[in-house]
């Protein structure tokens, strides 16, 4: 067994992929691969309902939050958010937090006014700020929920008057948290969505329409709303990985029933680390993130030790991001525990 | 058998069908699905790497252009491509061909000036016009090579100093042509060069920073350069269907040989639907598209045996776009000879 610890893409259900494979083979019975399958066939548009339907349910989402599959990643939203939203003579309000979210704020900063109302970055992003203020008058409020590279993650939803915007491609489906609070939300979906290659988008339609400038036709939210995230030829294949990523969530007992999973991966490795002399985690207490856990191991020889031992039995993924080096740790929902007690069982042992 | 004449997606080899799936139940014996590996591994990077090299050797490229996979279709270049070319106060020439050509003429006009050199509108854009001239001051010349909603082709090159651009979704690498002639190319992949979920984008470096307005990240060609296609995580799988699809052409024989075989099968089809009472192809012989053949089936009763016909022997993919009606039956590369005898064969017995 390969224990896949990959930040992104990353692992997925085993039967996700028995499912993706049949179907690159033949679709469901239909003699042809889902990559040959016309997009505006009552064949593909079942596959795209049924991800949307799934996904609302797994969020519990009101009437008034639509669900789009898009292009590309988040990364394309860092621009497509503020160039919807954000006129050049108002202001928006972003936490920095990490470096996907200092990367949304130099983006917003093309089309106009940040307020940057608190950062960590004196510390490296090691943890989440408190006690910021949002100005009321802001067009919107942007963090990112889990910081990927850093191994922080924000549980709590800020207090405020003003739409709340969040990047949640790492622990989006990871624990239960009031989706309906936000007035956006954008994940990529190579983590616990699917495969790389599309990008989920919810949006509280009442948002939209307000800004000023002319928007390029892909870049208007509404006009994939109108067409149901079908404006030009979606990422099929992509979508239907989608599709098989929430089905399996949902036979799993849905946000709920993942997030104590979670919380166990998560509490056996840090109670590992933090108990395992040599291993140090970067990351504040309070603000660890049950999705990626960052550690060092300062002592190379202990370093080589674990490097070997992780290779021998067969560990991917567990070296940092080039941007913060060290280790990186990620326990998405299709992580099962036992990897987590295998990668815990190694380091107990040196 | 099933024979299918999709539009696009659209069929492609069957090799490529077996390896890709195999892929995704264990990538190159790694024991891990091509979905979960990460993309910053030297495992997707010889992918990548061995796409483009493809790529630049089937279209015979020069040191100077660059050959990029990026997320989103064509309809994202419609924006992209203005948007880092066309300065407020310029103009760019576009030929007006088709549905294709005028949405791209649509985006081009929220950032400059555009002068339609000529249009086809008038005649339900069943001809490609000649004799237009391109203003030598234009910022560059934009047209489609082949629109695949109306079945027109343009075989010839239009002679101007002006940067050339195209849009050749549904032709590229489809007959021999220079491509080294064009400044910029994009095309969706989901017709000759793979599956839906990636655009590739070659680019003569040379036209780049010149554009005043600021640009975001992701809408920079030169951030994609610089990256190497990876300035965030690529739709991987999509790409390695790319790579599939590109190293079939490679062993068929590369572009002169699949020339060939596609003016065989499009002559085949022709000729049949001319000498055929009742079918009525729409468009100018001297601009007919290889790849997508338009035909009107006017008698109701003709069309319904028709419709029956290729219903029993498998046939599918042969309706007309809905903003046209009719019928449209595409060739593009993947698709057997066999499969347009066995049609012309059908469409003879009625």
């Amino acid at each position: 067994m390969i224990h896949n610890f990959n930040a992104g893409p990353s692992i997925l259900p085993k039967e996700v992929f028995e499912e993706a494979a049949k179907a690159v083979l033949n679709f469901r019975d239909t003699g042809l691969s889902i990559l040959e399958i016309g997009h505006r066939t009552p064949l593909f548009q079942s596959v795209l309902d049924e991800t949307v339907l799934t996904a609302k349910e797994l969020m519990k989402l009101d009437a008034d939050h639509e669900v789009l599959f898009l292009h590309g990643g988040a990364t394309t939203q860092f621009f497509q958010v503020p160039m919807n939203l954000l006129n050049e003579n108002q202001t928006a309000a972003y936490l920095d937090c990490g470096v996907w979210g200092s990367k949304a704020i130099k983006e917003a900063r093309l089309f106009g006014n940040v307020e940057v109302v608190a950062s960590s970055k004196d510390k490296n992003y090691t943890y989440i700020p408190r006690g910021f203020k949002i100005p009321p008058d802001a067009a919107y409020f942007h963090y990112t929920t889990n910081n990927t590279i850093e191994g922080t993650e924000m549980f709590s939803i800020p207090e405020t008057q003003v739409p709340l915007i969040a990047d949640m491609s790492s622990d989006i489906l990871s624990y239960e948290t009031d989706f309906n609070r936000f007035a956006l939300i954008y994940a990529g979906a190579q983590k616990n969505i699917g495969a790389a290659g599309v990008n989920m988008v919810v949006i509280r339609k009442d948002i939209l329409g307000k800004v000023n400038r002319k928007l390029p036709g892909m870049i208007d939210y509404r006009n994939h709303i109108e067409a149901g995230s079908m404006l030009n030829t979606p990422p099929v294949f992509a979508i239907y990985v989608c599709l098989l990523t929430l089905r399996w969530l949902k036979k799993m007992g849905g946000v709920a029933a993942i997030e104590k999973i979670n919380r166990a991966k998560a509490d056996l490795l840090y109670k590992t680390l933090d108990a395992k002399e040599g291993f140090q985690p970067t990351v504040a207490v309070e603000d660890r993130s049950r999705m990626n856990v960052v550690f060092l191991i300062p002592d190379p020889l202990l370093e080589k030790k674990f490097l070997e031992a992780c290779k021998e039995q067969n560990m991917v993924g567990v070296k940092g991001h080039r941007s913060v080096g060290g280790y990186r740790v990620s326990l998405y929902n299709a992580l099962p525990f036992e990897s987590v007690q295998a990668l815990t069982h190694l380091i107990n042992q040196l």
